[in-house]
Protein backbone atom coordinates (compact mmCIF):
# COMPACT_ATOMS: atom_id res chain seq x y z
CA UNK A 1 0.00 0.00 0.00
CA UNK A 2 2.94 2.30 0.26
CA UNK A 3 4.02 2.40 -3.34
CA UNK A 4 0.98 4.61 -5.33
CA UNK A 5 0.61 8.58 -4.31
CA UNK A 6 -1.80 9.55 -2.51
CA UNK A 7 -3.37 13.15 -2.45
CA UNK A 8 -4.23 14.98 0.36
CA UNK A 9 -4.98 18.73 1.03
CA UNK A 10 -3.69 20.13 4.85
CA UNK A 11 -4.66 23.09 6.67
CA UNK A 12 -2.27 24.75 9.53
CA UNK A 13 -4.84 26.45 11.46
CA UNK A 14 -3.95 28.93 14.03
CA UNK A 15 -5.33 32.01 16.17
CA UNK A 16 -1.99 33.94 15.71
CA UNK A 17 0.45 33.65 12.80
CA UNK A 18 0.59 29.67 11.78
CA UNK A 19 4.15 29.56 11.48
CA UNK A 20 4.60 27.19 14.00
CA UNK A 21 1.36 25.25 12.79
CA UNK A 22 2.67 25.14 9.72
CA UNK A 23 5.94 24.36 10.26
CA UNK A 24 5.14 21.34 12.31
CA UNK A 25 2.54 20.07 9.88
CA UNK A 26 5.30 20.28 6.99
CA UNK A 27 7.88 17.99 8.83
CA UNK A 28 5.08 15.54 10.38
CA UNK A 29 3.94 15.14 6.78
CA UNK A 30 7.09 15.24 4.51
CA UNK A 31 7.79 12.02 6.83
CA UNK A 32 5.20 10.27 4.38
CA UNK A 33 7.29 9.38 0.79
CA UNK A 34 4.29 8.81 -1.31
CA UNK A 35 2.22 11.83 -0.25
CA UNK A 36 1.39 14.94 -2.76
CA UNK A 37 0.34 17.40 -0.62
CA UNK A 38 -1.60 20.71 -0.88
CA UNK A 39 -0.64 23.05 2.03
CA UNK A 40 -2.64 26.31 3.11
CA UNK A 41 -1.88 28.37 6.23
CA UNK A 42 -5.21 29.86 7.63
CA UNK A 43 -3.62 32.30 10.15
CA UNK A 44 -5.47 34.83 12.67
CA UNK A 45 -8.31 32.46 13.37
CA UNK A 46 -9.14 34.22 16.24
CA UNK A 47 -12.99 33.75 16.75
CA UNK A 48 -16.15 31.52 16.02
CA UNK A 49 -16.37 33.30 12.99
CA UNK A 50 -14.02 32.65 11.54
CA UNK A 51 -13.70 29.65 12.98
CA UNK A 52 -16.57 28.71 10.71
CA UNK A 53 -15.42 30.69 7.44
CA UNK A 54 -12.80 28.13 7.80
CA UNK A 55 -14.58 25.00 8.74
CA UNK A 56 -16.49 25.97 5.02
CA UNK A 57 -13.48 26.28 3.25
CA UNK A 58 -12.27 23.11 4.37
CA UNK A 59 -15.27 21.29 4.25
CA UNK A 60 -15.61 22.74 0.08
CA UNK A 61 -11.96 21.18 -0.18
CA UNK A 62 -12.95 17.98 1.00
CA UNK A 63 -15.48 17.74 -1.09
CA UNK A 64 -13.62 19.07 -4.12
CA UNK A 65 -10.72 16.26 -3.36
CA UNK A 66 -13.17 13.50 -2.71
CA UNK A 67 -11.40 12.85 0.41
CA UNK A 68 -10.52 14.55 3.89
CA UNK A 69 -8.08 16.89 4.64
CA UNK A 70 -5.78 17.11 7.69
CA UNK A 71 -5.80 19.78 9.74
CA UNK A 72 -2.44 20.66 12.47
CA UNK A 73 -3.09 23.06 14.28
CA UNK A 74 -2.82 25.69 17.33
CA UNK A 75 -5.15 26.87 18.85
CA UNK A 76 -5.61 28.15 22.68
CA UNK A 77 -9.23 28.85 23.00
CA UNK A 78 -11.41 25.88 24.05
CA UNK A 79 -14.32 27.13 22.15
CA UNK A 80 -12.68 27.80 18.76
CA UNK A 81 -10.54 24.51 18.37
CA UNK A 82 -13.94 23.00 18.83
CA UNK A 83 -15.26 24.45 16.39
CA UNK A 84 -12.85 23.60 13.72
CA UNK A 85 -12.72 20.53 14.87
CA UNK A 86 -15.78 19.48 13.51
CA UNK A 87 -14.30 20.02 10.19
CA UNK A 88 -15.08 16.92 8.12
CA UNK A 89 -11.12 16.23 8.40
CA UNK A 90 -8.88 14.82 10.51
CA UNK A 91 -8.49 17.17 13.62
CA UNK A 92 -4.74 17.25 15.16
CA UNK A 93 -4.49 20.20 17.76
CA UNK A 94 -1.03 20.57 19.44
CA UNK A 95 -2.71 23.13 22.23
CA UNK A 96 -5.24 20.85 23.27
CA UNK A 97 -3.78 17.88 23.63
CA UNK A 98 -0.92 19.18 25.72
CA UNK A 99 -2.44 21.85 28.02
CA UNK A 100 -4.47 19.58 30.28
CA UNK A 101 -0.97 17.49 30.79
CA UNK A 102 1.15 21.04 31.42
CA UNK A 103 -1.86 22.05 33.63
CA UNK A 104 -1.84 18.63 35.84
CA UNK A 105 2.01 19.05 35.91
CA UNK A 106 2.25 22.65 36.93
CA UNK A 107 -1.07 22.66 39.34
CA UNK A 108 -2.32 25.73 37.23
CA UNK A 109 -4.63 26.79 34.97
CA UNK A 110 -3.76 28.06 31.27
CA UNK A 111 -5.08 31.24 30.30
CA UNK A 112 -6.40 29.63 27.24
CA UNK A 113 -6.65 33.30 25.95
CA UNK A 114 -5.26 33.89 22.25
CA UNK A 115 -2.25 35.82 21.47
CA UNK A 116 -1.06 36.87 25.26
CA UNK A 117 -0.76 40.72 25.69
CA UNK A 118 2.77 41.39 24.73
CA UNK A 119 4.75 42.00 28.02
CA UNK A 120 7.62 43.30 28.71
CA UNK A 121 9.84 40.80 27.58
CA UNK A 122 8.39 40.63 24.21
CA UNK A 123 9.34 44.20 23.87
CA UNK A 124 12.73 44.50 25.54
CA UNK A 125 13.29 41.25 22.74
CA UNK A 126 11.99 43.36 20.23
CA UNK A 127 14.36 45.52 20.40
CA UNK A 128 17.51 43.33 21.22
CA UNK A 129 16.46 41.68 17.63
CA UNK A 130 16.11 44.69 15.92
CA UNK A 131 19.42 45.49 17.19
CA UNK A 132 21.21 42.88 15.81
CA UNK A 133 19.32 42.54 12.42
CA UNK A 134 20.51 46.70 12.33
CA UNK A 135 24.12 45.12 13.16
CA UNK A 136 24.11 42.89 10.44
CA UNK A 137 22.66 44.49 8.04
CA UNK A 138 25.11 46.83 8.51
CA UNK A 139 28.34 44.30 8.35
CA UNK A 140 26.71 42.67 5.59
CA UNK A 141 29.38 41.51 2.78
CA UNK A 142 32.24 43.20 3.75
CA UNK A 143 30.64 46.30 3.74
CA UNK A 144 32.19 48.14 7.21
CA UNK A 145 35.17 47.07 9.64
CA UNK A 146 33.76 49.11 11.52
CA UNK A 147 32.83 47.69 15.14
CA UNK A 148 33.60 44.13 13.70
CA UNK A 149 34.98 43.66 17.34
CA UNK A 150 31.64 43.64 18.42
CA UNK A 151 29.96 40.97 16.34
CA UNK A 152 29.50 37.51 18.06
CA UNK A 153 30.40 35.57 15.10
CA UNK A 154 31.71 36.57 11.73
CA UNK A 155 31.50 34.32 9.02
CA UNK A 156 33.65 34.25 5.98
CA UNK A 157 33.77 32.24 2.68
CA UNK A 158 33.67 33.05 -1.24
CA UNK A 159 31.30 34.99 -2.65
CA UNK A 160 27.51 33.46 -2.67
CA UNK A 161 28.05 30.31 -0.31
CA UNK A 162 24.98 31.55 1.91
CA UNK A 163 26.51 33.74 3.92
CA UNK A 164 24.14 36.53 3.93
CA UNK A 165 21.28 34.51 4.43
CA UNK A 166 22.59 32.67 7.40
CA UNK A 167 23.48 35.46 9.19
CA UNK A 168 20.20 37.53 8.52
CA UNK A 169 19.10 34.39 10.54
CA UNK A 170 21.21 34.28 13.29
CA UNK A 171 19.99 37.80 14.15
CA UNK A 172 16.20 37.39 13.89
CA UNK A 173 15.81 34.17 15.18
CA UNK A 174 18.73 34.38 17.75
CA UNK A 175 19.31 37.94 18.23
CA UNK A 176 23.20 37.50 17.66
CA UNK A 177 25.03 40.25 15.86
CA UNK A 178 26.38 38.52 12.75
CA UNK A 179 28.89 40.17 10.51
CA UNK A 180 30.10 38.41 7.26
CA UNK A 181 33.25 39.38 5.13
CA UNK A 182 33.56 37.74 1.54
CA UNK A 183 36.69 36.10 0.57
CA UNK A 184 37.79 37.14 -3.02
CA UNK A 185 40.64 36.05 -4.95
CA UNK A 186 43.06 39.01 -3.56
CA UNK A 187 42.87 36.98 -0.65
CA UNK A 188 43.86 33.80 -1.50
CA UNK A 189 47.04 35.06 -3.64
CA UNK A 190 48.50 36.75 -0.34
CA UNK A 191 48.30 33.12 1.41
CA UNK A 192 46.92 35.37 4.12
CA UNK A 193 43.55 36.68 6.02
CA UNK A 194 42.69 39.91 5.54
CA UNK A 195 44.59 42.23 7.68
CA UNK A 196 40.93 43.41 9.49
CA UNK A 197 40.22 39.75 10.53
CA UNK A 198 43.48 38.91 12.24
CA UNK A 199 42.73 39.95 15.21
CA UNK A 200 39.53 38.60 15.25
CA UNK A 201 39.81 34.50 14.81
CA UNK A 202 38.21 33.64 17.19
CA UNK A 203 35.18 34.91 15.77
CA UNK A 204 35.68 33.42 12.29
CA UNK A 205 33.40 31.08 11.41
CA UNK A 206 33.71 29.40 7.71
CA UNK A 207 31.08 28.26 5.21
CA UNK A 208 31.71 25.94 2.40
CA UNK A 209 29.96 24.67 -0.57
CA UNK A 210 30.68 22.32 -3.66
CA UNK A 211 31.88 24.01 -6.58
CA UNK A 212 28.82 22.81 -9.06
CA UNK A 213 26.26 24.76 -6.53
CA UNK A 214 28.08 27.36 -6.27
CA UNK A 215 28.35 27.42 -10.22
CA UNK A 216 24.84 27.07 -10.19
CA UNK A 217 24.31 29.60 -7.95
CA UNK A 218 26.21 32.47 -9.33
CA UNK A 219 25.21 31.57 -12.46
CA UNK A 220 21.26 32.65 -11.92
CA UNK A 221 23.06 36.03 -11.45
CA UNK A 222 26.00 36.37 -13.84
CA UNK A 223 25.18 33.80 -16.56
CA UNK A 224 28.39 33.05 -18.39
CA UNK A 225 31.04 35.09 -16.61
CA UNK A 226 34.29 33.93 -15.40
CA UNK A 227 32.85 34.72 -11.78
CA UNK A 228 30.44 32.06 -12.27
CA UNK A 229 31.80 29.54 -14.60
CA UNK A 230 32.62 26.00 -12.75
CA UNK A 231 36.44 26.30 -13.50
CA UNK A 232 36.35 29.61 -11.47
CA UNK A 233 34.27 27.79 -8.84
CA UNK A 234 36.28 25.35 -8.28
CA UNK A 235 40.01 27.13 -7.82
CA UNK A 236 37.83 29.62 -5.64
CA UNK A 237 36.55 26.87 -3.08
CA UNK A 238 39.74 25.15 -3.16
CA UNK A 239 41.64 28.29 -2.53
CA UNK A 240 38.81 29.24 0.74
CA UNK A 241 39.31 25.97 2.14
CA UNK A 242 42.83 25.34 1.86
CA UNK A 243 43.04 29.38 3.97
CA UNK A 244 40.23 28.25 6.70
CA UNK A 245 42.59 24.89 7.28
CA UNK A 246 45.92 27.08 7.43
CA UNK A 247 44.26 29.44 9.78
CA UNK A 248 42.54 26.72 12.10
CA UNK A 249 38.48 28.52 11.20
CA UNK A 250 35.57 26.09 11.50
CA UNK A 251 34.22 25.24 8.45
CA UNK A 252 30.49 23.82 7.59
CA UNK A 253 29.67 22.56 4.42
CA UNK A 254 26.58 24.54 3.44
CA UNK A 255 25.55 22.38 0.44
CA UNK A 256 22.67 20.55 1.64
CA UNK A 257 21.77 22.26 4.22
CA UNK A 258 18.92 24.94 4.85
CA UNK A 259 19.46 28.45 6.79
CA UNK A 260 17.94 27.13 9.56
CA UNK A 261 20.39 24.04 9.93
CA UNK A 262 23.06 26.60 9.28
CA UNK A 263 22.30 29.05 11.74
CA UNK A 264 21.52 26.75 14.29
CA UNK A 265 24.99 24.49 13.64
CA UNK A 266 26.70 27.42 13.85
CA UNK A 267 25.15 28.17 17.31
CA UNK A 268 26.16 25.17 18.88
CA UNK A 269 29.46 24.89 17.50
CA UNK A 270 30.86 28.30 17.92
CA UNK A 271 28.69 28.35 21.49
CA UNK A 272 27.21 31.31 20.60
CA UNK A 273 24.83 32.78 23.17
CA UNK A 274 21.22 33.89 21.92
CA UNK A 275 20.12 37.19 23.08
CA UNK A 276 16.18 36.31 22.68
CA UNK A 277 13.60 32.83 22.97
CA UNK B 1 -3.10 27.77 43.87
CA UNK B 2 -2.69 30.18 40.70
CA UNK B 3 -0.96 33.51 42.35
CA UNK B 4 2.54 32.37 43.64
CA UNK B 5 4.85 31.97 41.26
CA UNK B 6 6.14 28.43 39.44
CA UNK B 7 9.77 28.31 38.40
CA UNK B 8 10.81 25.46 35.79
CA UNK B 9 12.89 24.81 33.29
CA UNK B 10 12.17 23.77 29.60
CA UNK B 11 13.75 21.84 26.74
CA UNK B 12 12.79 21.51 23.86
CA UNK B 13 14.63 19.06 21.93
CA UNK B 14 14.69 18.05 18.23
CA UNK B 15 16.51 15.95 16.01
CA UNK B 16 16.78 18.68 13.69
CA UNK B 17 16.95 22.86 14.16
CA UNK B 18 14.51 22.45 17.18
CA UNK B 19 13.10 25.74 16.05
CA UNK B 20 9.91 24.21 16.08
CA UNK B 21 9.83 22.55 19.26
CA UNK B 22 10.89 26.28 20.54
CA UNK B 23 8.10 28.18 19.21
CA UNK B 24 5.98 25.34 19.87
CA UNK B 25 6.75 24.80 23.20
CA UNK B 26 6.88 28.65 24.29
CA UNK B 27 3.64 29.55 23.38
CA UNK B 28 2.21 26.39 25.17
CA UNK B 29 4.08 27.69 27.90
CA UNK B 30 3.18 31.14 27.89
CA UNK B 31 -0.12 30.52 28.39
CA UNK B 32 0.74 29.94 31.96
CA UNK B 33 0.71 33.47 33.59
CA UNK B 34 3.08 32.11 36.83
CA UNK B 35 5.15 30.58 35.41
CA UNK B 36 9.28 31.57 35.68
CA UNK B 37 10.82 29.10 33.01
CA UNK B 38 14.37 28.56 31.98
CA UNK B 39 14.38 27.64 28.68
CA UNK B 40 16.97 25.00 26.77
CA UNK B 41 17.05 24.13 23.42
CA UNK B 42 18.86 20.96 22.72
CA UNK B 43 18.87 20.89 18.57
CA UNK B 44 20.29 17.40 16.76
CA UNK B 45 19.48 14.88 18.93
CA UNK B 46 19.79 12.44 16.33
CA UNK B 47 21.45 9.58 18.11
CA UNK B 48 20.88 7.11 21.08
CA UNK B 49 24.07 8.63 21.97
CA UNK B 50 22.88 12.01 21.99
CA UNK B 51 19.52 11.53 23.69
CA UNK B 52 21.63 9.68 26.69
CA UNK B 53 23.74 12.94 26.86
CA UNK B 54 20.50 15.20 26.96
CA UNK B 55 19.10 12.89 29.78
CA UNK B 56 22.09 12.88 31.86
CA UNK B 57 21.15 17.39 30.99
CA UNK B 58 17.79 17.32 32.19
CA UNK B 59 18.19 14.85 35.19
CA UNK B 60 20.62 16.88 36.15
CA UNK B 61 18.51 19.63 35.63
CA UNK B 62 16.00 18.09 37.70
CA UNK B 63 18.15 17.69 40.22
CA UNK B 64 19.42 20.72 40.58
CA UNK B 65 15.89 22.26 40.15
CA UNK B 66 14.32 19.90 42.55
CA UNK B 67 11.28 19.30 40.38
CA UNK B 68 11.14 17.77 37.27
CA UNK B 69 11.45 19.80 33.75
CA UNK B 70 9.18 19.91 31.10
CA UNK B 71 10.51 18.22 27.63
CA UNK B 72 8.43 19.61 24.35
CA UNK B 73 10.42 17.94 21.57
CA UNK B 74 10.01 17.02 17.95
CA UNK B 75 11.79 13.32 17.25
CA UNK B 76 11.33 11.31 14.13
CA UNK B 77 13.33 8.14 15.57
CA UNK B 78 11.09 6.05 17.59
CA UNK B 79 13.69 4.47 19.69
CA UNK B 80 15.54 7.97 20.35
CA UNK B 81 12.14 9.23 21.56
CA UNK B 82 11.77 6.42 23.72
CA UNK B 83 15.02 7.16 24.92
CA UNK B 84 14.61 10.72 25.72
CA UNK B 85 11.08 10.27 27.33
CA UNK B 86 13.05 7.97 30.25
CA UNK B 87 14.10 11.32 31.50
CA UNK B 88 12.35 12.49 34.88
CA UNK B 89 10.56 14.88 33.17
CA UNK B 90 7.06 15.26 31.93
CA UNK B 91 7.72 14.25 28.33
CA UNK B 92 5.86 15.55 25.41
CA UNK B 93 6.50 14.91 22.01
CA UNK B 94 4.85 16.76 19.11
CA UNK B 95 6.27 13.91 16.38
CA UNK B 96 4.91 10.38 18.65
CA UNK B 97 1.45 11.79 19.46
CA UNK B 98 0.50 12.70 16.02
CA UNK B 99 2.54 10.35 13.98
CA UNK B 100 0.42 7.38 14.59
CA UNK B 101 -3.30 8.81 13.72
CA UNK B 102 -1.56 10.21 10.09
CA UNK B 103 -0.37 6.49 9.71
CA UNK B 104 -3.99 5.54 10.02
CA UNK B 105 -5.88 8.33 8.00
CA UNK B 106 -2.87 7.88 4.93
CA UNK B 107 -2.99 3.98 5.20
CA UNK B 108 1.03 4.50 4.75
CA UNK B 109 3.71 4.00 6.77
CA UNK B 110 5.90 7.40 7.96
CA UNK B 111 9.48 7.00 7.49
CA UNK B 112 10.41 7.96 11.00
CA UNK B 113 13.48 8.93 9.65
CA UNK B 114 15.54 12.46 10.61
CA UNK B 115 15.82 14.70 8.52
CA UNK B 116 14.46 13.21 5.36
CA UNK B 117 17.13 14.14 2.50
CA UNK B 118 16.94 17.50 1.02
CA UNK B 119 14.86 16.62 -2.39
CA UNK B 120 14.28 18.96 -5.24
CA UNK B 121 11.08 21.01 -3.85
CA UNK B 122 13.92 22.05 -1.14
CA UNK B 123 16.55 23.29 -3.51
CA UNK B 124 14.28 25.09 -5.35
CA UNK B 125 12.81 26.67 -2.26
CA UNK B 126 16.47 27.31 -1.37
CA UNK B 127 16.84 29.20 -4.84
CA UNK B 128 13.42 30.94 -4.20
CA UNK B 129 14.14 32.42 -0.75
CA UNK B 130 18.05 33.02 -1.51
CA UNK B 131 16.90 35.08 -4.57
CA UNK B 132 14.00 36.84 -2.63
CA UNK B 133 16.11 37.30 0.23
CA UNK B 134 18.58 39.35 -2.30
CA UNK B 135 15.71 41.19 -4.17
CA UNK B 136 14.67 42.61 -0.47
CA UNK B 137 18.25 43.20 0.21
CA UNK B 138 18.75 45.59 -2.51
CA UNK B 139 16.00 47.00 -2.21
CA UNK B 140 16.04 48.31 1.32
CA UNK B 141 15.09 51.58 2.92
CA UNK B 142 14.74 52.86 -1.05
CA UNK B 143 18.21 52.26 -1.99
CA UNK B 144 17.39 52.17 -5.35
CA UNK B 145 14.14 52.30 -7.14
CA UNK B 146 15.23 49.96 -10.15
CA UNK B 147 13.03 46.66 -10.74
CA UNK B 148 10.96 48.35 -8.09
CA UNK B 149 8.00 47.36 -10.14
CA UNK B 150 9.06 43.63 -9.70
CA UNK B 151 8.33 44.16 -5.95
CA UNK B 152 5.59 41.96 -4.38
CA UNK B 153 4.76 44.75 -2.51
CA UNK B 154 6.33 47.97 -0.98
CA UNK B 155 6.62 48.65 2.42
CA UNK B 156 6.24 52.19 3.31
CA UNK B 157 6.44 54.58 6.38
CA UNK B 158 8.58 56.67 8.67
CA UNK B 159 12.15 55.97 9.28
CA UNK B 160 12.96 53.05 11.91
CA UNK B 161 9.11 51.95 11.66
CA UNK B 162 9.51 48.18 11.39
CA UNK B 163 10.01 48.44 7.23
CA UNK B 164 13.25 46.57 7.38
CA UNK B 165 12.75 43.49 9.55
CA UNK B 166 9.36 42.62 8.01
CA UNK B 167 10.35 43.11 4.61
CA UNK B 168 13.49 40.42 5.64
CA UNK B 169 10.58 37.69 7.24
CA UNK B 170 8.62 38.28 4.06
CA UNK B 171 11.49 37.11 1.87
CA UNK B 172 12.84 34.58 3.93
CA UNK B 173 9.70 32.79 5.34
CA UNK B 174 7.61 33.43 2.15
CA UNK B 175 10.11 34.05 -0.52
CA UNK B 176 8.15 37.03 -1.17
CA UNK B 177 9.75 40.09 -3.13
CA UNK B 178 9.15 42.40 -0.52
CA UNK B 179 11.05 46.15 -1.10
CA UNK B 180 10.66 49.34 1.08
CA UNK B 181 10.93 53.20 0.47
CA UNK B 182 10.95 55.55 3.74
CA UNK B 183 9.08 58.84 3.40
CA UNK B 184 11.30 61.45 4.31
CA UNK B 185 10.17 65.04 5.53
CA UNK B 186 10.20 66.47 1.79
CA UNK B 187 7.66 63.83 0.83
CA UNK B 188 5.30 65.36 3.06
CA UNK B 189 5.59 69.10 2.14
CA UNK B 190 4.93 68.29 -1.29
CA UNK B 191 2.07 66.57 -0.02
CA UNK B 192 2.11 63.94 -2.64
CA UNK B 193 3.88 60.14 -2.84
CA UNK B 194 7.78 60.21 -4.69
CA UNK B 195 7.59 60.25 -8.23
CA UNK B 196 8.85 56.78 -8.45
CA UNK B 197 6.01 55.02 -6.43
CA UNK B 198 3.32 57.00 -8.09
CA UNK B 199 2.79 54.55 -10.67
CA UNK B 200 3.39 51.46 -7.81
CA UNK B 201 0.30 52.36 -5.61
CA UNK B 202 -1.27 49.11 -5.63
CA UNK B 203 1.54 47.56 -4.53
CA UNK B 204 2.30 49.53 -1.14
CA UNK B 205 1.86 48.73 1.80
CA UNK B 206 1.78 51.46 5.21
CA UNK B 207 4.05 50.58 8.66
CA UNK B 208 3.13 53.13 10.95
CA UNK B 209 4.00 53.29 14.96
CA UNK B 210 2.70 55.03 17.79
CA UNK B 211 5.05 58.31 18.44
CA UNK B 212 6.27 57.47 21.39
CA UNK B 213 7.76 54.08 20.69
CA UNK B 214 8.88 55.92 17.75
CA UNK B 215 10.70 57.92 19.82
CA UNK B 216 12.42 55.58 22.16
CA UNK B 217 13.67 53.08 19.12
CA UNK B 218 15.43 56.06 17.61
CA UNK B 219 16.50 57.48 20.74
CA UNK B 220 18.53 54.30 21.29
CA UNK B 221 20.23 55.29 16.90
CA UNK B 222 20.64 59.17 18.06
CA UNK B 223 19.98 60.37 21.28
CA UNK B 224 19.09 64.20 21.99
CA UNK B 225 18.59 64.51 18.16
CA UNK B 226 15.84 66.85 16.28
CA UNK B 227 15.09 63.17 14.74
CA UNK B 228 14.39 61.52 17.59
CA UNK B 229 12.98 63.73 19.42
CA UNK B 230 9.23 63.24 20.18
CA UNK B 231 7.97 66.39 18.86
CA UNK B 232 9.67 65.42 15.38
CA UNK B 233 8.32 61.91 15.77
CA UNK B 234 4.85 63.06 16.29
CA UNK B 235 4.75 65.03 13.47
CA UNK B 236 6.51 62.56 10.91
CA UNK B 237 4.06 59.94 12.00
CA UNK B 238 0.95 62.70 11.70
CA UNK B 239 2.71 63.16 8.06
CA UNK B 240 3.01 60.10 7.22
CA UNK B 241 -0.93 58.91 8.72
CA UNK B 242 -2.01 61.57 6.46
CA UNK B 243 -0.39 60.83 3.23
CA UNK B 244 -1.46 57.16 3.40
CA UNK B 245 -4.98 58.04 4.31
CA UNK B 246 -4.90 60.32 1.10
CA UNK B 247 -3.35 58.25 -1.29
CA UNK B 248 -5.55 55.38 -0.26
CA UNK B 249 -2.34 53.16 0.99
CA UNK B 250 -3.64 50.26 3.42
CA UNK B 251 -2.02 50.73 6.87
CA UNK B 252 -1.18 48.64 9.52
CA UNK B 253 0.05 50.15 12.98
CA UNK B 254 3.21 48.78 13.99
CA UNK B 255 3.49 49.37 17.62
CA UNK B 256 2.25 46.10 19.60
CA UNK B 257 2.82 43.49 16.83
CA UNK B 258 6.31 41.34 16.65
CA UNK B 259 7.93 41.30 13.04
CA UNK B 260 5.82 37.71 12.42
CA UNK B 261 2.68 39.54 13.06
CA UNK B 262 3.14 41.93 10.69
CA UNK B 263 4.68 40.00 8.06
CA UNK B 264 1.38 37.04 8.10
CA UNK B 265 -1.41 40.42 8.50
CA UNK B 266 0.15 41.84 5.52
CA UNK B 267 0.41 38.84 3.23
CA UNK B 268 -3.16 37.69 4.35
CA UNK B 269 -4.29 41.33 3.31
CA UNK B 270 -2.57 42.55 0.39
CA UNK B 271 -3.25 38.96 -0.76
CA UNK B 272 0.32 38.52 -1.37
CA UNK B 273 0.96 34.87 -2.79
CA UNK B 274 3.74 32.66 -0.86
CA UNK B 275 6.62 31.44 -3.23
CA UNK B 276 7.48 28.75 -0.45
CA UNK B 277 6.18 26.43 1.59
Amino acid sequence: MDTANIFRSAFFVSDRTGITAEMLGHSLLTQFDNLVLKETTLPFIDSLDKAQEAVANINATAAADGVRPIIISTLANTEIAAAVGKANALFLDCFQIFIVPLENELGSRASHEIGRTHNLNDIVNYYKRMESVNYTLSHDDGVTTRDLSEADVILVGVSRCGKTPTCLYLSMQFGVRAANYPFIPEDFSSHQLPKSLTKLRDKLYGLTIAPARLHRIRSERRPNSSYSSLKNCEQEVRDAEALMRRENIPVLDATAKSVEELATTIMQQAKLERRIY
